[in-house]
């Protein structure tokens, strides 16, 4: 202790600042640690806004506080941790040369230049607004920060808005809490899908969900103004004339890393426009580190840099850079696999590593995918429906991404799957994976596992799939193809797609064959509910002959178009 | 279609033979395929016995159908599989030189001998009974078969029994199932613990659950005899003298491979007493293959002999043998990862890869453990709780095991760190794991990740555990220890060990040093509710010169053994 106390500062006190600040000072009881934050309010649980906002609580204070019940205020930060916070604090500028960081008090005006020998920078990020007139107009929100959440709950708690629009398809978890409050909302999304980590048919199908549940979609169409009388939102144009009448606005068009500080200072900003940082969450300054929404990741996957602003890795970050602190090059972060997820209503929506679109914009263009629905559990026990598709790499059989959607237990397949990425599994060792099996948690064979056999069979060629979206062009266009829908009778007359297919059920086939095709190189495509049966009749008829069948994948659960039945 | 078709023959008609012969059709429209099952019942749905008898459901249908509701019995095998189900008949010998196997249908006494070009061995295993007197006594069941299911359900809708026991700790589940049907159960376990698969501070608090929420449990003490008048069971004898009254008793020892019929024949049976198969599941027949609870696997984490009757690996090895007996050699199961999951009322008990019992008597001497309490969902979610026990090896930071309980959503965990194993993950990979994230399904950082973050402090030295066993130990010892619990007065006042601790609140630690011993070499233990803010204490006060502090994991949560309030 006769040495100087090592001073830290940290700007920012969302997630990765706080996180970095109280794992320095687990490390180091000594240290002189600041915590600079422009807000009023610290350590703010942001992804619970949604959830505060829709009423699932209402207590706000549950947003800022310890599990054990204590708001994360600077006497907490003071009492539990000795570290500093300076709340309504503004950094203004980082002079690397002298070390120091001169911020500003913002209620006083009050000016103060801090020295540091470790700096970190937290700076997170802002909510993007589409540059269009109007945006200004009260009634045109965001829902980025704990201000956001205040003011979109007393909408919600008024009762005054009768019509709302959600601009952007990225934060539909907004839709619910709105259609609690009694809010018509339409989400308008300027390109052809909401959700675009998704693939597309996977995305159609949650905007079919959606839309039955509480709000509408219009894709493909953005907002050309905000509309308004006496400075009050009162519709919004989009940009094909269309005026819709609502009273709020949500924005959730993406963010934008806040590096206006990093970059006045020198240090590198990356191609994407985020903070560059080393594995050790380092900036081109080695006595700075950066991390959480304002710095770019490195994709396991891919190897590329990406932004990824989710709040688990903005504190994986905080507590790699605050051991870096004290022990510089302890710790590392080597990048992030591209996980997340959201609830909608009460469909889940999952994904973890690459869709096969962000594979083949990634230059992987050697992929297979499949798709596959099924229960999370047994019918007997409750089970609910899961539809995923997997990305696999042809040649390695690596697994490269799953996305999962439906009202059954995506979270635990996303997470598993998410870990097998983490561990550059295939998808033969997926095939014989070892994983909980009890009826109240999943099927003797998991979901999982029952994807990963399905591709299996599509890349030992022992299937041949066939997307949704290609079964809907041939029968747009006309194209022939003997179509077969392989369920039973009771299951073709409660619900059909009437796309000219022909129903023999499974049992039947093989009395029935002579009702198939002659040409035994016509296009065959089978399909049951979920395509299983399906695949059996494929094999069934390649054993007959029939050199040119295909397995509709995922069958009638993830049908995305407009049914017969 | 020249040749002939390929002859295979299937003996055991439950999970890896019907699996192994639908997978083989698949491959094969051509060859002749025949199941012997003894039962009456095919592709029973075993696993799911306990909630058919608790009254989950009420169709027993639902056991033995496919998921479009069509029931699995011959005709079904015939029509959908072209597999000829040969129900109620009995493999009575194999002839490898011949190659035909004899049966006997059980209900005409019909002997038939057919012949073979492959054969698969699925004949499964057999519940074990204590061998003492009155086992025969009408009232002592099993529930290993659908007659014993049926058995079982018969006596809860009947409401005559009153006191029920369940002998052996190994099938919990059916004491949800009793108390249902408000019958009184208790649970006699001949050794020291229920679910061996746990390390006993994880058993004991599983116990203390199950007996405050309907069924005693009584360890350490076995039945000596089955007691009874005019052949009803009317109570037991226990080792120790003790009577229990009652009309039933569920017998759930564990189970015994049935191997007579591959031993008779000359197959190797492995040291473990399960058949001997390889990689392909080939037993020392190449011509014969065998999966399913008759055979012994291989531990993917030891490399040892491994008997693991689980449901869903006889399914993965049903699909392997399925393919090897089209295409030889074409599909591996290379092991097992030791997962396993089971519900008991509300809790549910998940464990994946070796307790820390497991890898010692592996000889996997050089591990740490940690023990870590905490939430499954933020609490303004609803969050639950779920106390996990990680296991590692010490050199290579490596993954070994994870046991979790509670009622939080401990599948989802234990699938996810079972695939992390399964990837050779270190707890290095698993601290900066990239999981999905929203407040409905994970906290921000989620249990598992926060298991490795506090296993990594314990490798890297940077914190000491002591487990709440050696602190009862010190406690009931005398031995001379501060301890010092590190929550808010609130929860002390609610909640509290009185094992002699110090109430100083996190918060007030650094003012109330005073209070701590003056001999900075007196050992410390400190806690709080799940023993965050207690790892964060006793940073603190090494931070003062404190030398020999340890934190106690898991805190209060943890905690099995009485408490003072």
């Amino acid at each position: 202790m006769s040495s100087q106390p090592l001073k830290i500062i940290v700007i920012g006190g969302s997630a990765a600042g706080p996180k970095a600040a109280a794992k320095a000072r687990r490390l180091d009881e000594h240290a002189a640690i600041t915590i600079i934050q422009k807000e009023a309010d610290l350590s703010m649980a942001s992804c619970g806004y949604p959830y505060y906002v829709g009423g699932t609580f209402d207590d706000r204070n549950l947003l800022i506080c310890t599990p054990a019940g204590i708001v994360r205020d600077p006497t907490f930060f003071d009492k539990a941790k000795r570290i500093e916070a300076l709340v309504q604090t503004e950094a203004l500028s980082i002079d690397r040369v002298a070390k120091t960081v001169t911020c500003k008090h913002l209620p006083s005006g009050e000016i103060r230049t801090l020295s540091y020998d470790k700096l970190v920078i937290a700076t997170g990020a802002t909510a993007l607004y589409p540059p269009v007139p109007g945006v200004n107009l009260d009634g045109v929100l965001s829902l980025h920060s704990l201000a956001d959440a205040d003011a979109l709950r007393a909408v919600c708690d008024a009762k005054h808005v009768r019509n709302a629009v959600v601009v952007g398809g990225g934060l539909i978890e907004v839709c619910e809490a709105l259609h609690l409050a009694g809010i018509q909302t339409t989400v308008i999304e300027k390109t052809a899908a909401i959700l675009p980590f998704l693939d597309p048919e996977l995305s159609k199908l949650v905007a079919n969900y959606v839309r039955t549940h509480g709000a509408d979609i219009i894709k493909g169409n953005g907002v050309a103004a905000f509309l308004g009388e006496d400075g009050k939102l009162t519709g919004v144009k989009l940009d094909n004339g269309t005026e819709l009448p609502c009273e709020l606005a949500v924005v959730a068009v993406g963010v934008k890393p806040n590096v206006a500080l990093a970059a006045s200072a020198g240090l590198a900003i990356g191609g994407l426009g985020g903070i560059e940082v080393n594995e050790a969450m380092q900036t081109s300054d080695p006595d700075i580190y950066a991390g959480g929404d304002c710095v770019e990741c490195t994709s396991l996957i891919s190897g590329a840099k990406v932004r990824a602003p989710y709040g688990d890795l903005a504190n994986l970050q905080g507590r790699v850079i605050g051991q870096n602190l004290i022990h510089a090059g302890s710790a590392k972060f080597p990048g992030v696999t591209h996980t997340g997820i959201c609830k909608i209503f009460d469909y889940t929506v999952g994904f973890t590593g690459l869709s096969a679109g962000q594979a083949r914009a990634a230059g992987l263009t050697d992929i297979e995918t499949v798709t596959v629905a099924g229960l999370d559990i047994p019918g007997f026990m409750g089970g609910k429906l899961l539809i995923s598709k997997m990305v696999a790499d042809r040649k390695t059989g690596r697994v490269l991404g799953f996305q999962c959607i439906g009202p059954g237990d995506v979270s635990k397949r996303v997470a598993t799957i998410a870990m097998a990425i983490r561990g550059q599994l295939t998808i033969g060792d997926l095939a014989n994976a070892d994983l909980p099996y009890a009826p109240p948690y999943s099927l003797a064979l998991d979901h999982v596992i029952v994807c990963a056999h399905v591709m299996e069979n599509k890349l030992l060629g022992r299937m041949q799939g066939i997307s949704v979206s290609e079964v809907k062009q041939r029968v747009d266009s006309g194209t022939d193809c003997f179509i077969l829908d392989t369920r039973t009778p009771p299951e073709f007359e409660a619900r059909r797609l009437g796309i000219g297919e022909t129903l023999i059920p499974q049992g039947a086939l093989r009395a029935r064959l002579t009702e198939l095709p002659p040409d035994k190189d016509r296009e065959v495509i089978v399909y049951c509910a979920i395509s299983l049966r399906g695949y059996e009749c494929a094999a069934i008829l390649e054993g007959y002959g029939w050199r040119n069948v295909k397995v509709m994948e995922g069958g009638v659960a993830a049908w995305p178009y407009p049914r017969e039945r």
